[in-house]
C-alpha cells in the first residue's frame, strides 16, 4: 500500500524511469486460472500511447512491446507474481542540460530535490507520466479479472476541455475522438481549440468521467478503506489530477437531502434506486449501481511560453519548454484512470472474499 | 492501512458503534517525548460535539470524556501504543424498531447488509458519524506532533451551504459561527436558511475548505502514495464527503498552463512561488506552501420528509426520520477533516525520516 | 503487520502497560456471524493466569475480567472491529524505585532506553509479559473461528524443564499439571526441581510443544509469507522464546533425505503421509497433517540472586529481584503460544479465500 | 509484508519461476545516494551459484548476469524503485513429464496444487530454490546500506553436516570450503561424507550459523515486530529451513536464570555485556552485541533413491529423481540467509528513524 505498491491483496508494484532501460510492474496476489495474453495487455497499452498525428499529443513514440516475464503458464495465471515489462527505446540520452539545472514550474523537479536531495532528471525520471504505462499493464489484468467474474466494464471519456463542455454522449465515438470525447458534434471545435492553444505555446486542462458498469455488489469497507476513499487515492495518485468527485460530487453541496437521497424500490423481486446521486457507493460499499467518477485534470505543465523559475542553485531564471509534449492530457489519462479504477475494484473484490467464511 | 486502521507509521485503529459501550482508538507509532494531556484531546473532541441550541445540530448530547488508557507516562508519550476512549451514554437503547427493518435512503444500511449479511442497527452502528470521535481523538495527537515539530496549523471553515456562498474571510469568526463559516456578514442569512430548511423537514449540503499552514516541506511520495492521494483517501473516508479538490481543483480544468503553473523566484536566498494553484503539493510532495483542500459535503440523509424505500424483506415502504439529526454536517465534519489531515501529514512526516540515512 | 499489530486480514492490535490503567486489544477483519461470548474469552484468559499456590508462578493476582466493548451484537460478531479490555488492578503503584534506575539483566530495560530514550518502568511497562493477556483475548476469537470452520484444535504442553525431559504423553493431564506437562509420572520430580530452584533464588528454562490438529488444508503462501515463517515470527514475538522448530526441526539436520522425506500414499481415495517430518507444512503451505512446533523458553530473567549490572547513568551496580515473579514461564506461555498459532492460522485461512475467485 | 513482498520500509518484491524467462526483484524504499554497481550485486549472486566441480552442488549452471533496470543513476541510488533481473538460460524446456504428474516427497508440488489448483511444474516453478537469486540481489543492496552506515558485516558458515560437527573456526576458510565450513581440519572428512551420501543416492541436512557483527544498536520493536521475530520469519521463509535459534537457543531451555542472563558492566564509559546468551537482542531490540542465529537445514528432498508417492490423480506411484540436484543445501543457503538478515536489519534500521522526530 506504500510508495510504488498499490493494493492490499491484488498488489501492484511499478518501477522504471522515463529514460531508463525499461518500465515494469509486478502483480502479486492475482488468482490463478485467469486467461491472459500479451496481446490483451498490449491492447490497453496501445490505448495509452500518444495518438499519431494528433495536435494534442507528444510526438515521442515508443513501441511499448509488452513482455510477460513470469506468473503466466500455458496462457493462464498461476497465482504467483506476474512480471510485465516494456523497454524504453526513444530516450534521446544526453539531451537534458536544461532540465538538469532548472526547476520546471508545475513539475516535481523542485519537490524531488526537497525530498531526496537528488533526482534522475532525464525526462522527468520517475515522476514522468511514462510511469503510468506500468499501471496500464497491471490494469489490463485487473480489467480482465473483473470482466470475467462480473462482466464489469470500465470506460472513461472527456467531458470538458478548457471551457468547452462536451455534453452529448455517443459511446462509440470515444475511441475515435482525438480527445476521447463522446460528443461528435463539437469535435471539430475541440480540435480547433487544441490547435490554437498549441500554436500559442500553451496547454489545456480538462474534466474526465470514469464509468464502471456492473461493478461487484457489496464490495468496499467501512471507515478508512471506503471504496470511494480508495478510488480517490487511486485517482489522485495520477500526476495531473487535481480534483475528484463521485456521484453528485460538488453539486451535492447545493442540493437538499430530499433531492440528493436515492430513494429505493422493489420491482419483480429486484432492488432498484430511483436515482444514483451516490455514484454507486453508500457508506463505503458498492450498491451495484454504476460507479460514476469525475476528475479534474490540470493543463500540461510543460509549455513553450517563457516562465519565471529558479535553478538548482536558487538563482532566478527563465524557462521555455520546446519539445515533445502533450497539449491536453485527458485522452492519455483516461486509460490510466480506468486502470486505477480496475486495480481498486479488483483489490476490494478479493478483500470481500475474506468477509465470510467459506465452507 | 486497511479497514479501521489508517497510516503506515503513525498508525491509528478506531473501534466502537454508535450505541455500543464506548468509542475508542489505538495509536501505534507515535514518537516518544510528545507532551500530551487529556485536556488537549478533550478540546478537540469538544469542537466536534453538536453545538448547544443550534438549529443545524442534533440535540443528542454526549459528555465524551476522554480517557488515556495507555502510552502516556508522566505527561509524555512513550513510543508505545496510545489507547484513548470515550464511553457512550446517551444511547436510548431499545428504540430502533423502525431502522431495524427499513433501509434508510442515503445511509449504509442496505450496503452493510450486502457486505456483511447483518449489521448493528442501533443508531447506525459502526457506520454512524459517531465513529469520527475516535478520529478526532487521534487527530489531536497528530496535530500536537505537527505543531510541536513544525508549527503546523490546520483549520477548516465552511465556504458554501446550499447555494449560499460564504466568501468573506475573518478567521476569528470561524469558531463563533454556528456553521463554522468565516463570513460574519452572511451569518444571519445562513442561520435563516438552516432554520427554514429544518422546518421544511429537509437538510443542506455544503462545501468546506481545509487549510494547512506551515506544513513540513518535502514530505509525500511519488507514485501511489502521493501526499494529495493520501489526503484524498483520508477525506473521502469521512461519511458524507462526495468530492475533493486540491489547489486549483476543478477550476484548473478550464485554465491554461500559463495561468495554472506556479512560477518560482528567489528572494533573499529563499524560494517563493508567485501563486499556489498546486495547493502546496507537486508530484506528490509538499512544496512548503499552504496546503489547500476543499470538500463537497452531501446534505444529511436523515430527513423528516417521507421517502420511498424498501424493507429488509425487499418490500416497498415509506420512511420518515424524526429525531436527533443534524441539518448540515459541515461544522461537525470540519474537526474530523482537520484530524484526518493531521493524521495524513504526521504519517508522511515520519515516513520522510526513512528517506535519508541518519548518522 | 507492524509494531503492535499482527496479521494482514485478521488484524489484531494490542495496547497497555503492566501497571497502566488497562490492557486491551482490537481485532479488525473478523468475519461476521461468529458466536462469541465474554465467557469463552474469559476461559482462555483464566488459563493464562498464574496458578494459585504454584511454586512456579508469581503471586501477583489480577481478576482479568474480560469486557467486550464493540463488534459483537446479539452474541455474534458483526464484521467490524472487536474491542476487548481487562483493567489492571494489582498495580502497587509507586513501588518501582529500584527498577527505575537499574537495567535488569535479561530484560528490555536497557534496549527500550536505547530505542526510545525513555520507558514506562512500572513493572516493565509495555515489555511486561502482561501484554500477552491481550493476545490471549484475541486468540480466543481466532480459536473459535478455526474450531467452528474446521474443527481445528490447538494445544500446548511442556516437554522439558531445565534438564528434565517430560516424555510420557497423557493429554488429559496437561491442564492438571502445574507446569502444563503431559507426563504424570515425573510431575512430582518436576515440582521438586521447581521448588529447589526457587529456594536457590534462581529460575528455569523449558521447551514447549504446540500441536495443531485438523488445521485448514492448503493455507499458507510461497516465498516470504510461508505459513511456517509467519508461525516462527508469531512465536519469536513472545518475550522469552529463543528457538523455534517445526516438524523434524534441528534433528532434521542430522537425518538423510531418504529418512526425512515424508512419503505419500493413497488409501480409499484419501491422501496420506507415512511420516510427518515436515510438521504439516510443505513449501509454506499446509498439507492437512498436524502442525507440530517446539519452542525454546529461556529461564525467567528476574531472579533473587545478586547480579552485576549498570544503572541508567552507566555506573556499575548490583541487583537482586525479590518479589512477584514466575520461576518457569512454560505453563503461562503455552496459552499465549496457542493464541499466536490461532491468530496466524486464522489470518492465513482468510487470506486463502482470496486465492480463488468465488462465484 | 505479504506474499512475495518483504519489509515495511525497505520493501522487496521478488518474481520469477525456475524455468521461466527471468528472475527479478524490485526494491522500493531504499534511500538515495547509496553507491551501488552491478558488480557488487554480481559478487553476491556468484556466491550463491553452485560451486564448480563440487560433489555437494547441482551441475545446473546459469550465468546469472545481473542487470540494474531502474533506480540507480550515475552510480547512486535515487530513492525510487530499484529493479534487478537475471535471465534464465539453462532451462531444458519440455523435459518435465515426470514431475508434471507426480508429487515429489518433501517438495511443494502437492501443496501448491492444494492451494492454487495448478502450478508451473517446470523445475519447481515458483517454489524452486532458484527464487532465492532475487533475494540475494536485493540483499546485496541491503548489505551495502548496512556496511556504509554502520560497518555492519554479515557472514554465515556451516557448523554441522549430517552428524558431523564443524567446531573449529577459521573465518578465512569459509569461502574456500566446499560446504562453507569454517573448520579446515575436518574438510576432507566432510567431503568424503558428501561423496558417500551422493553415491548412495541420498542427501544431507545441516546446521548453519549466521553472525551479524556491528549491527545497528537500538533497532527492533516491542510486541509483534521484535527484531528476532522478523529474523525468524525471514529465515523460515527460506525453503529448507526447519529450525531457528537466537543466542542460547534451545540450550537456554536447560540453563538457569543465573547462567543465562547476560550481566552488564561499564568500563571506560562504555556499556558491556559479560556474555551474549541473548544473541544480541533483548525484548525485540538490538543491544549492539553480535547477533547470532543458527538454522536447521533439512536434507535435499530430491534424491535418487526410489520413494513412494502419489500422482496428481491420487494413484500410488514410485519416484526416483535423477538429475541436477544439490546433496547438501548449506553452502548455497548461507548467502540467502545473509541476504535475508540484511533485508531485515535494513528495514528495521529505517523504521527506527521514525521513532524520534528529527529537527
Amino acid at each position: 500500500m506504500l510508495g510504488s505498491t498499490f493494493g492490499s491483496i491484488f498488489r501492484v508494484t511499478t518501477w522504471g524511469e522515463s529514460h531508463g532501460k525499461a518500465m515494469g510492474v509486478v502483480i502479486d496476489g492475482c488468482p490463478p486460472f485467469l486467461d491472459i495474453t500479451e496481446e490483451e495487455i498490449q491492447a490497453e497499452v496501445d490505448r495509452r500511447k500518444p495518438r499519431e498525428n494528433s495536435a494534442a499529443a507528444t510526438p515521442r513514440r515508443e513501441s511499448d512491446q509488452v513482455q510477460i516475464l513470469s506468473g503466466v503458464f500455458e496462457g493462464k495465471t498461476t497465482g504467483t507474481p506476474i512480471s510485465l515489462m516494456v523497454t524504453n527505446e526513444n530516450t534521446r540520452s544526453g539531451d537534458y542540460g536544461n532540465i538538469q539545472n532548472l526547476y520546471r514550474p508545475g513539475h516535481a523537479d523542485y519537490t524531488y530535490d526537497l525530498k531526496y536531495g537528488r533526482r534522475d532528471f532525464r525526462g522527468g525520471g520517475r515522476s514522468s507520466g511514462r510511469e503510468t504505462v506500468s499501471r496500464v499493464m497491471a490494469g489490463a489484468i485487473a480489467k480482465k479479472l473483473l470482466k470475467t467474474s462480473h462482466k464489469t466494464e470500465i470506460y472513461g471519456h472527456t467531458i470538458q476541455v478548457g471551457h468547452l463542455k462536451l455534453d452529448n454522449f455517443d459511446k462509440d465515438f470515444i475511441e475515435q475522438s482525438e480527445l476521447r470525447s463522446a460528443d461528435p458534434q463539437v469535435e471539430s471545435e475541440l480540435l480547433k481549440l487544441v490547435e490554437t492553444t498549441k500554436n500559442a505555446g500553451d496547454s489545456l486542462g480538462a474534466i474526465i468521467q470514469i464509468v464502471i458498469k456492473n461493478p461487484p455488489k457489496g464490495i468496499g469497507m467501512p471507515t478508512f478503506s471506503k471504496l470511494e476513499a480508495d478510488l480517490a487515492r487511486a485517482m489522485l495518485s495520477i500526476g495531473a489530477v487535481k480534483g475528484f468527485e463521485i456521484g453528485g460530487g460538488f453539486a451535492a453541496a447545493s442540493s437538499l437531502g430530499s433531492e440528493n437521497n436515492d430513494e429505493m424500490y422493489s420491482q419483480n423481486g429486484e432492488t432498484h434506486f430511483k436515482t444514483n446521486n451516490s455514484g454507486g457507493i453508500l457508506g463505503g460499499i458498492s450498491t451495484g449501481e454504476d460507479i460514476i467518477i469525475r476528475l479534474a485534470i490540470k493543463p500540461v505543465s510543460s509549455i513553450a511560453k517563457p516562465q519565471e523559475t529558479i535553478d538548482t542553485n536558487n538563482q532566478n531564471a527563465t524557462i521555455e519548454t520546446h519539445g515533445r509534449h502533450d497539449v491536453c492530457l485527458a485522452p492519455r489519462i483516461i486509460p490510466v484512470a480506468e486502470a486505477m479504477a480496475a486495480l481498486t475494484l479488483a483489490d476490494h473484490l478479493l478483500l470481500q472474499q475474506t468477509t465470510h467464511l467459506q465452507d
